[in-house]
Order: structure tokens, then sequence, then C-alpha cells
């Protein structure tokens, strides 16, 4: 097997709702004498997605209702960013000492339904998780195919935490081009043993892996992963949402 | 910032207890014209690091106690089987339709104890966790600086489901000269707000990143992280250990 590159993207400007994305990562690409290449993955931060997506909301605008000022009474919390919270949720899984972690109304399970404050970049914003993160990743997808003729698979990625352990790792919240599991089911190991682990989370890992060239504080939101041996197909990332009969620890 | 490059270590044979990993990684990557430079990170599969440390239990020499023989007739699952994953188990955490989650002695929740048949090279046989993955990944990473004078923190890693997501991925259960935390704790966006992610999971990120290239069917257990900035310090995996008093989903 051959190495994988982890390719930074740096240089792209803070983003405005109704920026193009394809086209300003093509660009930032071009300024440091990039391009896309066949066989390349791009990874997204979340808030850039958003942001050009529009997916913000003032506090200034924000009328708490009874549930958020019930919980920002027990929690000490701000009413005004619970209820924007609340509006993203599905369901609350736990509420514990000023602990929110919920199932956004895509299925997934994290804090404050993926809302932030950080790197939000204006006062009293903050920026929600996209739509439909999968149709976020196809657009952009679209838009590069479009600009360039490569057709790059996105995963668009966010910062959860897990259940229990320490830390918060980059995941995939939006594919668009690439399966979201690759599937051992049914293979044997070289002693004809079934594999143990049948479904490895190559999206997740895609987003783990770019992570590690992105960085928090320095508006670098992109990174390419060049080189992988990645399975055929398309899946979204729903895919990982586990079935509510299956979970255990709702 | 730059590149990173994830390197997959070919070429290392079926590994045995007694077996020197370090010398065998030396002498594997020199056979591809490589070898460990400064600013490397190794990551090693937990399995070949179990088995040089000969952490394997033959099923024939199980004799399965009262709650092994109760939860075989439960879930029809094998009694012998379950009596190792209970002897390497420090509590249940689930046991729902076969499905067995426990936390390790180690502190790790995890399905089986981390206990595995596939790969196992030997019919009927387990192989169980290191007892000190920590302590495997500093003996591998003294080996490696003994042998090169090249110091190449070393992360253990291990295949883990997570609580509602599908699929599995790459994690450290083992860290030796990384620490297991990037740390952003009162650290500031562009627009001063304090950052909400404020630790991220470095060396679990690294176990992500260089699944990769290793691959369940295919011996390559063993993978380079090349160009990584990382934090100075080291910490052990047990950092990610999520304390009793914070785990909200025992």
């Amino acid at each position: 097997m051959s190495d994988v590159t982890l390719i930074p993207i740096d240089g792209l400007p803070e983003i405005k709702p109704g920026d193009d994305l394809a086209a300003m990562l093509i660009r930032a690409l071009r300024a440091s004498g990039r391009s896309f290449e066949v066989g390349d993955v791009l990874a997204l931060a979340q808030k850039v997605v958003s942001k050009s997506e529009g997916r913000i909301r003032k506090l200034a605008d924000v009328v708490p209702g009874a549930e958020a000022l019930r919980m920002a009474d027990e929690s000490g919390k701000d009413p005004k960013n619970l209820q924007v919270v609340l509006d993203e949720t599905a369901r609350i899984v736990r509420w514990q000492r000023g602990v929110l972690i919920v199932e956004t109304k895509h299925g997934f399970v994290c804090a404050n339904a993926g809302v932030d404050h950080s790197n939000a970049g204006a006062p009293d914003t903050l920026i929600l998780l996209p739509v439909d993160p999968d149709a976020s990743a196809g657009r952009i997808r679209e838009g590069i195919r479009k600009a360039t003729g490569v057709d790059v698979p996105v995963v668009i990625t966010d910062t959860f935490g897990r259940a229990w352990r320490e830390g918060h790792m980059n995941i995939a919240i939006g594919i668009s081009g690439l399966p979201a599991l690759r599937r051992y089911i049914g293979e044997f190991d070289p002693d004809g043993y079934e594999l143990r682990v049948t479904e490895i989370a190559i999206a997740d890992e895609i987003a783990a892996a770019t992570e590690l060239v992105m960085g928090k504080l320095d508006r670098r939101p992109a990174a390419i992963v060049r080189g992988l041996t990645r399975p055929e197909g398309s899946e979204t990332a729903r895919t990982y949402v586990r079935p509510h009969d299956k979970d255990m620890f709702r």
C-alpha cells in the first residue's frame, strides 16, 4: 500500500453567507501552487459550510421559551443560548450538571446540538449545523467538479465528544461520493476466522485524520486526503446514525 | 502548516510471543528503503503488541464459571469465550441481546473487553489487550531509540465501537512520548470567544488516521505519521478514561 498525504488548505478568507466555498477552495489551493487531483478526498470543517449557508443565529433575535428558561434556572446558563440548542434538538439524551447531550434533527448524538459560539466571526452569534450536511457536501463536490472536471468526494466534519472518553475528535456529519463504512462482513482472516470488526467508519477516520492538519485557532478549516485506497460507492453520514432499537445508551 | 504523511509499514512477519517488535519494525522499514526520522510517530495495532507479549489464551485451557455459563445460556454464546472476556473485565456496562459492553481493567469501555478471535494466528485462540498498553508503547519506543538513536513516540491502537454511531474506528489504548490531549483551554478565537471544544484527543486521531493505511486483512499492523506538528509532553492513554463521577452513560 502506498503513502497517504494529509494536505492542509491555507488561505481561506472569513466565510460569509452566500459564499461559493468550492470556488474559494480552488482559489486557495491555486495560490499555494496546488490543485485537486483524481483520488483526492476533501474534508471541510462544518463551521465554514454552515456560515456559507447562513446557518447563523443572533442571540439578540432569540426569545427563550419555558423549557429554556427552566433549564437556565437550573444551570445558570444563558436561556437564549439554550433556546437555540433546543430549536436544533429532536430529543434530549442527558441534561446533567449543565451538560446537555441531545439527538439532533439529523439523528446525531452530541453536546449542544453542535451549536457553537467560537469562530463565529461576529459577537453574540451562534453557528448551527447545516440542515442537511450530506446535501451540503454534494453541492460543494458538484461545484468542484464543474469548475475543475475532477470528482472529489467531500466529508464535512465536526468535533464531537465521546460517551466514555475524555477529549473530542473530528467525525463526519456529511458525506458525498464516498461510503461511510468499509465492510468486512463475511471476510476472513488468514486463519479462516470471520473478522470481529466488520465495519470501519472510514469517513469518520478521514475526519479525524484531517483534524491533525486543521487546527482550531488558525482559520484552516479544510484539508485534502491524497493517495487513499478507498472502497467504491457513496453513502450519507446518516449511515452512522444507530437505529433506536439498537441503541443501548439512550 | 505543512503536509502530514501516513506511511504504512509492510512486510512484518506473523508475530509470536517474545518477538522483538522494535527490531522487526526497523527491519521491515529498512527492507522498503526507509527508516524512522525525527518527528515521526509510530502507530501499532494492539494485536501484534499483545501477541509479542504472549497475551494469548487457548480456549481448550478455559474453565467457564457460573456467570459465564449463565450468560452463555441466555445468549447462545460460547461459555469459554465469555469466561475469557469476564476475566479481562472490571465491570459490565451493558449485556443485551448477546452484546457485551464492559469496562476493562484499564478503564476502557468497549465490546468484549477487547478480546478477539480474528487474526489470532492459530485456531481456538483468543488475543487479549496488553496488561499495560502504555508500558508496552514505552518499551517499543525505547527499543527503537536504542537501536536507531531516534526517539519516536508510539501509539498502540485498537478498533472500538461507539455508543451512538454505527461502525468502528481505531483509537489509542497505549501512548508513549506524546500527549493524549491537545489543550485549547483558555485559548480564544479571532473574535475573542473562548473555544468551546477545548481538548482534542490527538492520539485517538493519530490512531484513526493510521487505520486508513493499515487495513484488517493484509497483515499491515503498523504505520508512521510523518510531519505532524504536535504538542510537547507525554501522557498515558489512561488520560482518556473518563472518571466515573463525570460519566453520564454508566
